[in-house]
């Protein structure tokens, strides 16, 4: 694992959000993107290499939906920048982890996408991610 | 903010935690280390730019063993690397944001160190930190 490749929050209310962070990193979000196959729309700021992902549910069966009934807004998952998930996701099979999804998927901001179980991973909800 | 400094993950037993995260990220730490005022042992993982830091109780009276009580082990805060960090804490105040201490305390890591309350922050614990 490369580098820190995002960090997702999740949030109830996006507009709002965008302007808080924007206030608490002193940044401006440089981009925003609806990803329809995990009901999510995100906004993305950089800070240095790694980026803050802000995730809205856009219908209620969505991942974030469900997250924000069972929890609370926060922190969402950690994504880590790999150079070759296929090779990550053997490595990482093979080293006791549960794989949620094997076959990488399509995600937000151009990257191929696979996830952990946080029962594998001390209660964090881990993404991989290659540029496409 | 420059960048990510580290993200903090609160973990029941340091010494599995520690094997765990040295598999998942196909790295070994390279520092642990005792915050006798945070009531915490840390280790540190570095991830390019950013370290992923370990937290585990000391005593029973820490945050740490507190969160762990309220909630379960996962990502406890994000640290942001700031380069003036009294400058960052009148910024922040005045944008709105409810500062947990305004004078910096000393931190794991070397550094000087002041925590945002959650609640003015999407929920995310947010930690500002400058190197000393």
């Amino acid at each position: 694992m490369r580098k820190i490749e995002h960090i997702g929050i999740a949030v109830a209310d996006l507009e709002k959000s965008n302007e808080l962070f924007a206030r608490l990193l002193g940044k401006t979000l440089f981009k925003t993107e609806i990803v329809e196959g995990e009901g999510v729309q995100t906004s993305f700021f950089q800070v240095g290499e790694t980026k803050v992902e802000l995730l809205q549910a856009t219908r209620t069966d969505s991942p974030i939906a469900k997250y924000l009934e069972k929890k609370a807004e926060g922190v969402h998952h950690i994504a880590f920048d790999v150079e070759d998930i296929n090779a990550e996701v053997i490595r990482l099979k093979k080293a006791g982890f549960e794989i949620l999804n094997e076959t990488p998927k399509q995600g937000a901001d151009n990257k191929l996408v696979v996830f952990l179980h946080p029962r594998s991973t001390n209660g964090v909800l881990v993404e991989l991610c290659q540029e496409i």
